[in-house]
Formats: C-alpha cells, structure tokens, sequence
C-alpha cells in the first residue's frame, strides 16, 4: 500500500451552481471539470487546490448515497480519497487486513478513474476513497 | 484570495495512538508531527499524503471543540484546511464578503502555523481553516 497523494476532499451540497458561487466569491477558485456520474448518482465539480481537488458533489436525487447524506447529516465534508498506483494492489492489502470495505472490486468514477470507498467504520469514522488515476 | 494548498483535512478520534496505528496498518504511513496544542484543546498528528496532510485530532477533554464534536458526532471528518500567503488579506476578503467568520484575526495553531477559521454555516456546511505557514 503505498498513498501518492490526497487527491481530494469531497463536500456533499445541496446545489452545485449556489456551492461553486460560494467558492469563487470567498476563495477565488473555479472548477476545472464539473460532470455527471450516474454510476454514484451525483453530479460533481472539481476545484484544484494546489496539488489536490475540493470535489462538491450534489445528489441526482434524495434516494441516492450523497441524497441519503444530506438528509440526515446537511452539507458538509462527505470522504477523502487517497490516490494509489495500483488499486487492485491496495484492495488486495485492505482485504488481508480484514478492512471493512464497500467495494470489493474496483468500479469507474468522475475522470474515468477507477475507484472503491472503504466504510467508514473500518478507521477514524471516515469514508475513505481510493482512486487510480488512468495518466497516474 | 489565493489558496495556496490544500494543506490538510483534519480528523477527529478518540484515541490518537489507535488511529495512527490503524493508518499505519491500513495505508502504511507514518506521523511527521505529533504535538499537543493546548490553545485548541487537542493532541494532535501529522501525516503526509503527497503534498498535503491527513491530520488526526485527539481532543484533551470532552468540553473542548473537538471534545464536543466527537460527542455529538463520533469519529469523523472534522474540517479542511487551506494555505494562503497572507492570512491578514484572507480575512480582510472574507470580511468584506461577509463571510461568517469564527477569527477575525489570526491566531496561532501547530506547527507554529498562523491561523483561522471560517464557521461551517459560511459555505457548504464545511469547517473551513485558513493557513499561512511560517516557512511560506
């Protein structure tokens, strides 16, 4: 297991259009994608931050994982994910660990990366996403 | 405004030497720092994830801000912590935006860092902290 980088936090949203308005007027970023993955029910924007991403998600509806979130819990700070060079490599270890995780086998998210989320009760309360990027 | 880095997303635990051993288990890393902060009532570490940090929280009592936050929330993602050049021009920007500020001037936090935050209720539910590092 070997951590490259903390490619990005995620922040669930209400609305995307109202949350990126806010982060230009207070912070002076914008995004540079913003795309629909229906695969996790959300569309999201990302806004580089030095080497990383603030990534704002807004649910496609109430009965999607973001949805649900928002519902109980409001806006706020959703997951972190880590970047790994190889995340069958990562899975492999996380799993001999007798991690508790969400996704067993990799699945594609925003950027065409291939991605898995590790439940948050397996460390510190936190939903921790893995994520290999295809030029990484 | 210029938001250097994403220089950490913070974490709350119960029990610092838990936590850094389950990252150490899970993701193979390692603390840079470990220090108390007593102004902010936490013991706190520093783990390096490319160039940004994972920092676990513990606080140094239940009426502390992250003693009370584990209370009423648990284990979980606590805030976001963004580097700027100069933390008196943040401030001044977000004040004449009308950003909800918690300091209106800056403070100091660990690693000698220089910093404030902004109130989760400014934008996007999210704990907000700005950081101008000493070593700039």
């Amino acid at each position: 297991m070997k951590l490259l980088n903390l490619d990005h936090v995620a922040v669930a949203v209400e609305n995307l259009d109202d949350a990126l308005a806010g982060y230009a007027q207070r912070y002076g970023v914008a995004p540079l994608y913003r795309e629909t993955v229906e695969s996790q029910g959300v569309e999201e924007a990302m806004i580089a931050v030095g080497g990383s991403f603030v990534q704002l998600l807004q649910p496609l509806g109430p009965e999607t994982p973001v949805g649900r979130f928002l519902s109980k819990n409001g806006e706020g700070l959703h997951h972190v994910a880590f970047a790994v060079s190889s995340i069958e490599a990562a899975l492999e270890h996380l799993a001999a660990e007798g991690a508790k995780l969400i996704d067993t086998e990799p699945r594609v998210g925003g950027r065409g990366a291939r991605i898995a989320f590790v439940h948050p009760a397996d460390l510190g309360g936190t939903l921790i996403e893995l994520v290999e990027l295809s030029d990484g």
